[in-house]
Order: C-alpha cells, then sequence, then structure tokens
C-alpha cells in the first residue's frame, strides 16, 4: 500500500469480539484487512482516497456494502485534501480522487451510489467541508446496519423454520457496515431457534466462504459446515436446504442480479430441486438505471487468481483462465428480493418500482 | 511412503513427452505421484500390494481406470509374495492383500473389476502364478487404451463439430491407462479440427482440472481455459459449450453415474441452458450389480482437503466441512453414454443391458 497507509497486526488468537469491516478513527479510514483473515488480523490505517481505491481494488474490503461505505469515507479523505490544496475551489481540486474512487470496481453499484449520495451534499458546503461530509459518511454506515437489521428480521420471517440453510461468498459484517445482507437473515434465523445447519460454500476463488463466513458463523457459535463450491447441487438434493440465501452487488431494473460468480449456478440447482433462493440487499444495491443484467458491467480479474491457490501455484505456467468474479441470475428464478424497504417475491420491474415508490 | 516404495524425481522442465500414470518395469509398479504434479514429477517405485493399496487411497493414482489397471499390477505383486511365502497355497496367502487393495476406495468399480478379473485366472495356474497374472494386468492395461482410442472416435462422431466443450476433473492419460476417457473424446475432437476450446474446471478439493488437465491440454497444444468449478453456469450460458463431458467411477444399471463431486451440478446447468451432457467410460465402469446411483457408495474424505488449501490453512481452525468427492448424476440429464461398446443416448436399464449384451 502506499505510504499514506499504516498497519497494526492482531495476532489470530486476539481476533476481535465484533467483526467489523472498517471504521473511522483518529481522523482517518481504518480497514480489516480481509485478504489475511482468518489467520491474522491486520488494521490497515489509511489518510488519502487514492490508498482507498487501491485497497478496495486490492479486495483488502470487500463486499457491496462495505464498499459503498468506505468509499464514502474516501470521499471524506478527499475532501480534506482537496480543501487543504484549493480552499474554496475545492470542489474542482476533488475531482480526481472521485474518479479515482468511482474506478476502483466495477460491479458493486453501491460504491456510486455512496459517492452520487455524497457529491450530493457538496452544493450546501461552504466552509470547509470535511465535518458535514464525514456526518453523511456516518450516517451511510449507520444506515446500513440498520437497514441490515430488518433485512434480517423481513428475511427470516418468510422463511419461517427450517433445517438447513446455503448461503455463498461472504455477506456478513466484514461485507456491509455490520451484521450482514444474508448472513444477517442467517442470524435472525439462528437467533430465533429457526434454524439448525448452515451450509457454506468456499466461494474460490477468493474463498470468501472458507476464510470469512466460516469464521464470522465461528465467532456467533452458529454450526456451519463448509463445502465445495460444486458439492452444492447434491447437498441440496438431500433435502435439508430449503433455502439458498445470498447477497447482491446489483439488482438491476427488472430484478436481475449480479452476485459472487456461481450465484447463478446455485439459483439453477435450487430451482432444479424444489428449494427456494432468496436474495438480501439494501436499496441501495438496486440501480434502476441498468434495465437488466445484460446491462450490468461483470469484473473479469488476473488469472492468476485461479492459476495460483493461496499464493502458490497449481495450474502448469502459461495456461490461461476465465475469471470473471460476478455473474447475473436471472430474475425469474429469484423467488423473494429481501431489501430493508420490503420483500419482493417473483421480483419483476414492476414490482421493483413498486417497492422503490412506497 | 512405506519402505518398499523408491522415490525418483525429474524437474518440471524435464516432463516427459508421453504423459501417463503408471508404468509396469523392473518387476516393479512405477506411479507417477499425481499429487505432486505439475511442479515436479516424482515417479514411485512399488513392490508389494500394501504399497499400492496405499497409494490408490493416498491418491498418488486416481481416475477410475487408471484405479483398476494399478490394482491388477497389484495384484501380480500380491501373487509373488504369495508364492514366495507359501508356495502351492499362495491361493490363500494372497487374500489379505486381496482384501486390502479392495479396500483402497469406495466409489470407483474398476477397482473390484480389476481384482474380480486378475481372481478368475487363479484356479487355472499351477505353478508360480506372477507371468500368466502379470499377462493378464498388461492385457487389461492395454485394452484400456484400446478402448479409450475407440471411445474417443465414437464420441467425437456422435458431437460432430463445435466451437467449444467443457469438462470436469482429470479423464486424460493420468486418469487411464493413456489417452483418457472424455479428455479422450476431446483429444479425438481437436485432432479431427473440431473444437476450438476446451474450458476445464479446476476441480475442488483435489483441483485435478487446474493441476492435470490443464497440464495434459498444454503438453497437447490444445487451445484450453481453466474456470472456477462455480464459473460452469455462466460460461455455458454463453453459448459456445455446446458439449459437457465428464467421465465416471461407476455407472449403475440404470444408467445413474458416480462422479466427482461437481459432476451433478455441471448436468443440470447444462439441461438448463440446453447444452448436451456426456459421460465416457469404459464397460469396465459399468455395475449391473448396482441397480441405481443410491446403490453405489460415495466416498468421504478428510475435511481437511477444504479448510486446507495447497497444504495451507484457509478456514478458521476447528470449522466443519462436508467433503465428499463424488456425487451421482441420474440417468435422466445423460444424453449420452459412450463405452468402447458403442454409445447409448438416454440411457436407462433397458438400453444398458442391450448394450452389454451385443
Amino acid at each position: 500500500m502506499s505510504s499514506s497507509t499504516a498497519k497494526t497486526t492482531t495476532a489470530a488468537n486476539e481476533l476481535p469480539d465484533t467483526i467489523r469491516a472498517l471504521v473511522w478513527r483518529d481522523d482517518a479510514l481504518h480497514l480489516l484487512d480481509q485478504r489475511q483473515l482468518p489467520q491474522s488480523c491486520d488494521w490497515l490505517k489509511l489518510d488519502d482516497a487514492p490508498a482507498v481505491a487501491r485497497a478496495i481494488h486490492d479486495m483488502v474490503v470487500r463486499g457491496a456494502p462495505a464498499i459503498g461505505i468506505a468509499a464514502a469515507y474516501g470521499v471524506v479523505l478527499a475532501a480534506r485534501a482537496a480543501w487543504l490544496t484549493a480552499n474554496k475551489d475545492w470542489r474542482e481540486a476533488i475531482e480526481p480522487d472521485l474518479q479515482i474512487l468511482a474506478g476502483a470496481r466495477p460491479t458493486a453499484v453501491n460504491l456510486h451510489w455512496a459517492l452520487a449520495r455524497m457529491q450530493a451534499l457538496f452544493t450546501e458546503l461552504d466552509d470547509d467541508p470535511e465535518p458535514a461530509l464525514l456526518a453523511e459518511a456516518n450516517r451511510i454506515h449507520a444506515e446500513d446496519v440498520a437497514a441490515n437489521r430488518r433485512m434480517g428480521e423481513l428475511g427470516a420471517d418468510l422463511i419461517g423454520s427450517v433445517p438447513a440453510v446455503l448461503t455463498h461468498c461472504n455477506t456478513g459484517s466484514l461485507a456491509t457496515g455490520g451484521f450482514g445482507t444474508a448472513l444477517g437473515v442467517i442470524r435472525t434465523l439462528y437467533g430465533r431457534g429457526a434454524v439448525k445447519q448452515v451450509y457454506a460454500t468456499e466461494t474460490r476463488p477468493w474463498l470468501q466462504g472458507a476464510r470469512l463466513t466460516a469464521w464470522e458463523l465461528q465467532q456467533d457459535a452458529i454450526p456451519g459446515q463448509l463445502i465445495a463450491d460444486s458439492a452444492a447441487a447434491a447437498l441440496i438434493s438431500h433435502g435439508d436446504v430449503k433455502w439458498v440465501i445470498v447477497g447482491a452487488d446489483r439488482v438491476a431494473a427488472n430484478g436481475d442480479v449480479a452476485n459472487k460468480i456461481g450465484t447463478y449456478q446455485l439459483a439453477i440447482a435450487a430451482r432444479y430441486h424444489g428449494a427456494r433462493f432468496m436474495v438480501v440487499a439494501p436499496t441501495s444495491s438496486v440501480d434502476m438505471a441498468c434495465a437488466s443484467g445484460a446491462d450490468i458491467p461483470i469484473e473479469d480479474r488476473n488469472p492468476e487468481e485461479l492459476l495460483k491457490v493461496a499464493g502458490q501455484a497449481v495450474a502448469a505456467g502459461g495456461f490461461a483462465a476465465w475469471n470473471p468474479v460476478f455473474d447475473v441470475t436471472p430474475a425469474s428464478l429469484i423467488d423473494a428480493l429481501v431489501t430493508e424497504a420490503g420483500v419482493v417475491e417473483q421480483p419483476d420491474q414492476a414490482r421493483l418500482a413498486r417497492l422503490l415508490q412506497a
């Protein structure tokens, strides 16, 4: 990371009681380096916007809502720098940093949503913009946690009581402002005694399920089991998994959902077996400007992420790989979209528009 | 490995021109240690049956046909030891070794098929049984290669010409006596100029696709790309993949197929998109004593295979994992079963019985 990033490490056996991806403290954004979890707990202190953009790009922080919140704090840091160098002309001076933040990752719309919400304040700010922007970033953060709690209740209400659920990737406290989207529903279910067993896919290539979701479940003492991504259909065929519950990086106007690669395959497997499929995402993940999933930009990452595993070469050197890290699940495979504004069953354009207008 | 196992290593840049999983030489079975591929090329020399059983269990050699051939050579080594210790009473003395070989891995029926074929000779052998048994093991080996060549032609005939195919796990020279089952069809297709692009799943947890199939494709200069197991449905949705081609560890009498975990999920994804699904397996993989897939024993391996990746811990310590290494694809999802005796489209009990009686 840049010279504006400082690192503090906590041993794995001294992990924090409360899992969180990010915190604003001492006038800087602190990010838990999720690339090192759960083996070590490194906090990076970032005090400029390019460092925040790099951290988002390099997946120090990931998860659509967490990326949005990190970007909001990135705007605070950008405004501070712009005010220092350009004073009253800070609105022009901040532009390059906003561009850098906007380009950090393409798929999660929360990044753009958070930047737009922060920018909407710019015109009202006459003096040093940092205090007002920090207050807004804090609000975005707090609202996300509240939305997750609400979605947890709504999703759990819909599910009732089931023997087991399956989730993909990590959608918990580490992917959000706290508590989680899909994992928030699972936390709520378990808190109600309404689920006995939680299955988590390991989620190649970044292994967010193995590294992050397993750790979050363990911290909450929720009975969980890890499976290979390819074992999902065999598992669902056994009948205990009544719901597959996932998050979203972007929801299109017609209800199509971009989410971690593999989500689409899980939705097909769920439908084939008559299990139900739930997407849990705050309205900040809904992009009504995208007509359908075909309009959502899908990020291709470095093939090396597949050719190497845990930093070690596994495939023959020079072999090619196709590494899209998201896919699109059509609305027709989604039984329920849970947002903080309400639940949409069998989502489509009309139902989604109605929800957002309510 | 045991004291009866010697190792020779070849540097990765001095890999053999002709890939093969096993060879009988200097009165011993030599196995290429597939756990180390493609980074290094270690040949293990085994000269007793328990060492062969251990090598099968530990996945030095894997792939249903290769396991069967290795077991046949294991019987040769067992007979040598039994003749040395018990002379004319070798048929009793060999029993413990046969038990050990039979128990090495549960799912691939080729192991039991090869043992039964070797044992069928026992009654005719009056003197030292080794020469006749070695000749039979060599025949099993040679017949497997010939079957693969024949299946390659039959499978390629059925497919015609396509832009791309997708395969799972490793079913090539490393999984068989040579050439391969599913990968044999792909080799034949490519040799005919009838396929432009071959996609290979990485195949967690053992990464046979990343480590072995990618290497075999590269050795043959076949244009290949690796994908995450979870990217298969997204890939198939793009339309180039017209056939998904896999091997089998056991085919039940009704046409259900046990194969590497993830096969079932691929079959569902193929059917959902209208891509076709081909299983390529010699008749030695067909088990008419198993009425359906429900009767096939599915091997659960150590959860550590999921909690660690490339020997390195990734998941939180003590987390649970479910690690079945095979699953069952129902015959209803299989468009074609290709054997050396012929092709069965829409396999079912009657069609399969007819094929084997022909």
